[in-house]
């Protein structure tokens, strides 16, 4: 893309259709529409292949709103995360169709379609009932970039056996999000039972010693299962990101 | 009881009274309820001794009313620890018999009886007055689960004559549990006088440099009396769970 | 796998060629080759796609010398990471076709031979000059994976164009590690730049507040650029397994 | 000044229109004045160039009140930081001329007149729209010093297209305040960008293993941009202190 | 014991046999014996159950050396943990019956004979070969105290059937030690698996964040099994100590 | 004075004046009074030189109620710390004398006179406006045991002249509480001015990388100034305590 | 800069001096020179005023020896810091006129002739004698940007008297670095006394919690003082890099 | 001292026998002796109460050499502390009546004479055998300046009678130290039993989770004791100095 528009560009210049400081403009003025308060980054979608996402907690009401408008006229999957109520109500004002899951926190507008003939798929694993506000988030996350998704929940390793009865859902996943609290062991239990990439997720369940997630993140970043990669405390919108990233080169990679 | 199931499967298998795939089901299908957010482990007991137990921090009262009503089916003891007044109240909506415990912050349906031909008790020692909440989760875990407990509070170090007019009745216990929060040293006092396990728990009592809990965690792990073990910061549940353990041995290997 | 090995023992304990006894045994007795002190996961391969790796750090050089001559046996590739050239010494007494490299510290035996009519590469970026050590540790894993590796050493953020002058290259691998000690900046930077999955890698590379690698560490977990997922620091070799696994999942999905 | 005001003394002292004792008195009783709860430091802006500020948190309203119109009656400019509107309306009751800046959580009195024929400014730039906040501290305080400031805000290295848009107003500033939460990553790539001190002010924006803001601060810390110096998080107000310390330098020795 | 000897001491007080002077003194003088550098707690065993251990760390030789001739005068069982070689030749000079374990680092002197007619047993299971240390360790400082050990070495949850074919040994030990560094999963996996208590030793085993085995003992103080108690970073002594103290009472108290 | 009550004892049961029971019990009973939840120690003053102490958080309005009735009985000095007005209003309702002290969130019972013959007093050292209610609770825990106290608030090092006004009052001082904040280099700079012993609080004032008070926490600890010792963070109380301690004993052994 | 090789790029284009691809190719290739295991960034000296820095720490000697030859070659101050003798006979080898400062661990190679029209210079103050290590890595760095350095040992707050005899040399330097390990009080009261710039740098000398420098680092960032900002533990070199930047934008900004 | 210097010196300039800018000079003057690396501060005895000590740490010998032999010169006591046999070696060629203390690390130079008729005394009590260097560096420091101490070695609470035999000694010294590593919690205990102040000294003996002394420093800062002050990790000397600042003044204050 980038190669692309300069050799336009470089073209325009020298025929004569584009003139220099015009062209010294281009080179500069780069697309992302100003707000004031935020740049909004509509290059987003090619430089990274989802578009930009609003992270709502330390933005007010309104900003949020504003963004939302903003990156909703564009067409392209909007995605909120760590909305509140109030955030909803504040971007339904001005973007309809917003649609939002309370579990998850998410608003959505103009989800992604599911790919129907595609056979890939992601496994949303928890270790216990509490984990599931962060699963719900990975999952609202993927299913708006266009994603199927395995939610298997409460299989944590105090009942091990739980986990073995849905082996095989996970195994046949493309990529494994393994979210669990406390001592986060899940994800080494899973990571040593398949053979596709696993991202794990630490949160923040668990009592006095656990401080908040550390006591997972750092089971997790230790593991003793080699195919383990971790993202942030509660951060299920990030692995699933990451899964969606993989999906669709999948995808991508494929059809040619 | 896990070579007999399988036993017993295999040979209907021989007999051909069971089909492969049928066979294979089993050899997956373990012993859970699945409620969707949460699967009810009924095997636990077999497995690990006690029962589920729910900790409801993290649960939504509706989803430990769920959970309850279906353990509470089976007749065994349940526990719910962490439990809050309105907790118990959605509790009580679906199983009329259950109890609650303010101090101790739990829920209790179906108590073991104790067995009362045992001689066999538990110790809860407490450093202070403010511990006191920490130690009735331990004391009422001990005794849902069937075992006689002595209580003995605000014995802190600072006073150390108050420890050792209770000396005797540590020292007859079982297993001793101490509890204490700030620079947590009561657990290497008693540690050092007796020639029982103690199980010690650090508490979030304390300010300044406790950090939570902290200080009494590191101060317990180090501690140079060599019998203490130690279990999560204010993990009252987790410590009676150990000692319970220890007594159900010492009451189900000496019948032998 | 598992399905399958199930099916046919079932269907000999059905047709009576196989005991009852010797069933249990079987189901009981999994694939791995008890040494004493180490027990050989010759099932590695099947359940996670690449063999069992060596890790020398805390074993002996006969621990060592002993597991490789084991592994080596089968025929599959065999990988020692953290080995010393003493570890390397001890292993060519017994596997004379092994190899040392240096700088990665690994002992490579019987690679996996490339796969030439793979498009798939994967890009290995590195901060500083002294981010080497752990990037070689990374290339000769993926390489004795059979995977092609492009690497672009030296392009931290304090001379930012040297990292645009390789944009291309980046942008067009499968999957991106990126390597950096100290504040690890780098991983965000290529993150926000590219549309494939990033895993990074924070180096124990720095001094004072850096923490032996502490510092990147959050800064990789933290990272504003969503597609950035982490490994333990220094662990090159967890970074490339990961990749590993992506770019095996790309060549056999799509040949389907 | 301190030695002259020792020789006018001394000269006193010689020429006995000073009595001894009073002159020790002199020696000892410095310009502060005494509320008690307050010792106000009016002799500070001749001996750190900027009057004494009020830090407003840990105070009661009725404190800052006191201290507010102590300083005021001098004359010279008054700033309060951290102040809650209700502090804005005690020192209102005091101090009709107070200004207040919501967004900045600051109260000024008499500020400044910029310097108009002053070439100097600070750019004031962060990463993200949730660190408006801190920067709006940072501004408003340089402007009650009579700076003039450029602001540029949300150009986080995950869209780093839009730092290099507005590259040259951050070159061309003597002083740049970098401000920034998750990572921390923006004040290393515009340090490496730069040849003017770049001042760091990591945010307590983000989650989970942000801690607070201590990733942000840790990677300022180490940052591999050799021009980067660090306040503590959340600290606008440092930061542009410092920066002004730069600036009213530049303008004062210039003129010599 | 203590009540008799008070008793036993205040009848001598009445019967006029023992004068107050005297009787003040033996109230006070308890039996330890003192070294000057040592004070050598000969009342341990009968207060503990087990005599005095010699943590060898931060002593000289020529101190291990003393206060082993001493303790090993009295006939009892005599262990020396953190012992070096060059500890051990010390010893071997003043007592020659002394043995040396290398792997464990211990010297044991007339080590308890094995109670042949108990069943009781422990077993030590471990993540990893390079825990093997620890886990000897524990194994010795068991033995030595009469206990009869099943080691079960390398069964960690990267290849969980490794574990599952080892079950039943574990399953039907009286109390369980597990031993691991790195993230230390494999504590709540044996946790969810048993109905013993199960004591958890974290090592420094790993790298990077594991700092030193801070990420083995968080998670193993986090175990979301309920019957797991923790002791110190690399603690084998402590761990065999609580467990021969369970079963020392499990052999005493079915004898009543 | 266990000396002599040992002698006396004794004598009894030689006189044949005390039953053998008897006397075992009375070297038991140690002179505490169980409330249940709380055992009072009446013994204290003679063990410690001050009455015990009550410290209110963690406990009941009921509890602190009914442990401040118990020990107002005895005439002697009842301090209550960190009390609410709610504990002050239920302490009232039991003990009308009680006064309450809401900076230093202190009750005071029958507070000792001050020793009006003594030169002695403590100087209280405070940084800033921000510390002074640890500074308070402090002064009111001296003054409650009879000590006269100099307060110098606000003399922190960043207008250092305001200290060295102060400077007579506080070399004159016998203990001097230094109470600072932020980064604490108020106790260093006091501690290489005087040679009287110097106790440091560190108090949770300051943001962002303070820490809740481990800045001033760890900086106290490592003063370059010998003669300074370190209490908890915010512990006004303790500092009081130890420097009434020392007061006392000059008091006390002068008299000599 | 930037912009002029733009426009004289595009002028080429326009003019068709400059093919298309060529033109590509430049904006592309910016000036650094690869040596495979480093990109030498010479490029830098345009964009942030100095010349790139050699890092020994973690390079071979053979590494160090290469860059230090390539970035001799242009004339240019090379400056090499954490260099070891042995890296400097390295240096010496292919630079003969290289200079080591053992002290400073800083090897220098034509350094900038002093600008002796200046009155500028800076001041680097210590604490104690053992910060002398890191001031000399500063003072050595400044001198061979072409500054004059004030150097003002040993004059920690312990006795603070040494620290006001030199104050008039300190009060009159542009720029202040202050340097101290233990709890680096220093900064605060050097920062109280001026109104200049002050840069502290955290040292790792202390012992037991100075944790390496983390005492003095969080007390600086915490400096009740308004104009002190921080560098990295022990990095002197930082210090006068930022110290050197304010310093040469007033002897530019000033000949305006 | 201080005034009385001032008023003599203002006399002078009134008199006329001292030119003003002479009488600048002196005020500025201080008394401290300029090595260049080093600013002997023979002020210290008049201000601290004792003479400046040397911490050899990071020190040359040669430096130490020098600074020893400019002390000594004086007459005063010179103590030396963290001096390894080579520094010794090295004063003694400059010092020849200088005495090395091995297990203390120290070097003395003039011993004060210890003050026969003073019946005061500190107690220096330690946890373990190991901690015996910290407590012979605080013995020696204490002794060096004219105390008497009392040594009692090894009474840790795991064997707590040994404490309790010694409890008269304790309770009868002016001041006590209390020395312990691992879990510290000895400092509580003597502090519950005595009314004198203790000086805790945390020290880094233990392993694991004691973090080099750290679990000790949190159980001694939170002691539920309320007489416990607390100095740095392994700093006997700290402790030492503390407590002779007290005896000094009860011997000072009492002979008034």
């Amino acid at each position: 893309m980038y190669e692309d528009n300069l050799r336009a560009l470089l073209s325009q210049v020298k025929d004569g259709t584009l003139d220099l400081d015009e062209a010294i403009g281009h080179l500069k003025t780069l697309p992302f529409e100003n707000l004031g308060f935020a740049k909004i980054d509509h290059h987003r979608k090619l430089r990274n292949g989802f578009p930009e996402v609003i992270y709502c907690e330390g933005k007010t009401v309104h900003q949020t709103q504003k963004i939302a408008k903003v990156l909703a006229r564009t067409g392209n999957t909007v995605l909120a995360t760590r909305a509140s109520e109030q955030d909803y109500r504040g971007v339904l004002e001005v973007v309809p169709e917003a649609v939002y899951y309370p579990e998850a926190r998410c608003i959505v507008i103009h989800p992604s379609s599911p790919n129907t003939s595609s056979t890939h798929y992601l496994a949303i694993v928890t270790a216990g009932t509490s984990d599931i506000g962060v699963a719900e988030e990975a999952a609202v996350t993927a299913e708006a970039f266009g994603n199927s998704v395995e939610r298997i929940y409460d299989v944590g390793v105090a009942g091990i056996h739980r986990l073995f009865a849905q082996l095989d859902k996970i195994r046949k996943a493309d990529v494994i999000i393994v979210i669990a609290g406390m001592e986060g062991a899940l994800a080494s239990v899973v990571g040593g039972l398949v053979d596709r990439p696993v991202i794990a997720v630490p949160t923040s369940v668990g009592y006095g010693s656990s401080f908040n997630g550390l006591a997972a993140l750092l089971s997790m970043l230790n593991s003793c299962s080699s195919g383990v990669s971790v993202v942030n405390i509660d951060n299920g919108f990030g692995a699933a990101y990451n899964a969606s990233l993989i999906i669709k080169e999948l995808e991508n990679r494929c059809q040619l």
